[in-house]
């Protein structure tokens, strides 16, 4: 059985670095993780320069990234104006962070919940207008679905009535996040089964972060569940790393061993994966990066699932 | 649900650090570990001094643990001698390391397969011979069970041979130890299903390492067969330890984060966990340890089991 391996690393885990990766070497960063078998890879973000220096050559970086054959393209927009600039500059699919914290929505984009969700309306009213062929997908990652750092509980009803409202909206699909690394795998399994229920072909991948060691084990819990698609970062780098080691993201790495060795097909070649790693350390030298699988290396009778 | 966590830090963990913690730092991190609401814990290895100088006051350590109320005092013996030493200090529990892997077992306690098993009936026998009261358990894990550094593949049908031989012999429990961190979630739910199947009340708990960083993965996949023990160590000392970062044992903290946070009760405090990890660095000044909850802190929103 197949299973989508979203990498997130150059948008995601390049946000979250203070520096800059130079636009060449997020190009090779780019191409390696293509090269090691990852057929989706969030490139970008389309934000103002201001607010996120990291991300001014994100129209570059989308234009390079397309001519990657086999690859689906991701970019984040946060508004209209985002999303109209990822298309122009190619990008496959376009992935619009929603909250479902009244409290995070408010400090991350300075909208309301309700603000956000017509917001989407808007972007897909937008993909609508455009001719069939430029027409990119809309995707929609729930934040902070399984607890907020800001506001604590968020209640379940509350994010399925966001989910709901936004797959009718037009989203493709929608997706949870646990942005805070809150959820555990009971919570996992029974809010990624509610949504496999409720949104059919729109249930959308599962973004988890590993800030308290939980991802994997979240993992476990989402498969169970029926997802498919999961977002990792090369190195576990982005999220929310509050200490040393407590890394954000879940680490690519570390979810592609975990779901061959469980023969799951991911289409990654391991091997060229943490090669990968060497090119991300060109680009931001001595920046960290975490994986135990990288550190110890793989088991002696692995065997990938294809 | 009650969930029992068992401490393997003071054993598993000091013994594969060279130097050796004083034996007054190891009364008070044992204390400490207590105090935080452990119920069981591996205290100390009868093996030669000359061989582990680290454990060379196993006695002193158990006959000062036993005082502890409400806990089970273990302890590791690879012989008869070192049951009998482990008993004589009043241990409530022996453990015996028998690998399921030739190549291992070879290695590790110089013995083939089968006469590991032969001194699992020695052992029997002794602890039968006994009076009632001073009998102490006698506990095996499989160790390699589910693959081996040396050997590769570690052949299923082959290891539960040797569990039901081993419970045979007068075992009261039969565990299985992913020695290397080679399990994956469902070779781990398969094996330990079949453990419960094929053993009943002797199936014994899980020994779980986190290597590639696939530990808690594990134990969800374990909680689902139905096995209600997990060994840990605090700050996920111990095991094999090939590279900074990827530690050997599952870290306590974040196990016992991961159960309580699915509902499950282990009766431990996670604060006062987390803080007898201070205990553990005054006994070991330096000595890095690992742990994502001790490094992030617990969820705004975390809510014990019980």
């Amino acid at each position: 059985m197949q299973v989508l391996v979203s990498e997130v690393g150059p948008r995601d885990g390049l946000q979250s670095i203070k520096r800059a990766m130079p636009t060449e070497a997020k190009h090779r960063w780019i191409r390696a993780l293509a090269a090691a078998g990852l057929k989706e890879i969030e490139v970008a973000s389309f934000v103002p320069a201001k607010l996120l220096p990291q991300m001014s050559d994100a129209a570059e970086v989308v234009r390079e990234a397309v001519k990657i054959p086999g690859i689906t393209v991701l970019a984040l927009a946060p508004n209209l104006k985002g999303a109209e600039n990822a298309v122009a500059a190619g990008a496959h699919k376009v992935t619009l962070p929603v909250s479902a914290s009244h409290a995070h929505s408010l400090a991350n984009i300075r909208m309301t919940c309700e603000e956000s969700i017509e917001q989407v309306g808007r972007i897909c009213a937008f993909r609508d207008s455009l001719p069939a062929a430029s027409r990119p997908k809309v995707e929609v990652g729930l934040s902070t679905a399984f607890g907020c750092t800001l506001q604590g509980d968020v209640d379940e009803d509350w994010v399925f009535d966001m989910a709901n409202r936004i797959a009718a909206k037009g989203a493709d699909t929608v997706g949870l996040s646990d942005t805070v690394g809150y959820g555990n795998p009971v919570q996992v399994k029974r809010m990624f089964t509610r949504l496999l229920r409720e949104l059919g072909d729109k249930a959308g991948g599962a973004h988890l972060h590993n800030t308290r060691g939980q991802g994997l084990a979240n993992v476990v819990a989402a498969l169970d569940a029926g997802v498919t698609t999961f977002d990792a970062s090369q190195g576990g780098i982005g999220g929310c790393p509050y200490a040393p080691g407590a890394s954000g993201n879940i680490v690519t790495e570390d979810l592609v061993y975990l779901l061959e060795s469980m023969g799951f097909d991911t289409g990654v070649d391991l091997e060229k994966l943490i090669e990968a790693r060497k090119v991300f350390a060109e680009g931001l030298p001595g920046e960290p990066i975490y994986g135990h699988v990288a550190d110890a290396g793989l088991a002696r009778n692995f065997r990938r699932a294809s």
